[in-house]
């Protein structure tokens, strides 16, 4: 998945292990899983040559990362064709954030 | 690595098979390798679950991607203690980019 963090969403995932992003259109911080409990306990944080982005190394603790059901949010491939699911879906979506999510 | 990609510079990814960003400090399309002729070939295209990120799969045409010399951007890992390299330097940036970049 891919989540901007602030420098108190960076601080908050290194003190507790726990990946933490900021929400802009929130303005507040989100703790990933801390509705779903699929939570991203960090192994790695590598960061890139001008500083800007940060590449988490992380162990889900849940059948999938993304809010639709799936193990990762890159689900998807990009076809001529169109889109297609290449990942099975591991949750129900409903069952887990509540319908209408 | 981690771009930025406007719609332009993701149609000329699909239309040319290489990666191709937008630099928003400069202003303008720029392919990955123009210069250093480490090329990203595109293998497949993913897009997350609210389509604002594309992850892709791409074959590299050179020793390495980043233009410090190594095969990743990141390649430095961050621990309490500060940053570490975790990667071998694949070739010598001021020979590649010349001197001063």
């Amino acid at each position: 998945m891919l989540g901007y963090m602030n420098a108190e969403a960076y601080e908050q995932t290194v003190k507790t292990g726990d990946v933490t992003f900021f929400s802009r259109s929130r303005q507040k911080l989100w703790t990933k899983g801390e509705t779903s409990g699929h939570k991203l306990r960090v192994r790695e944080v590598q960061v890139d040559c001008d500083q800007d982005a940060l590449l988490i190394q992380a162990e889900l603790t849940g059948p999938g990362c993304c809010h639709m059901g799936y193990k990762s949010c890159f689900f998807r491939k990009v076809t001529a064709a169109g889109e297609e699911v290449i990942m099975e879906r591991e949750f129900d979506p409903a069952a887990v954030y509540g319908v209408g999510e």
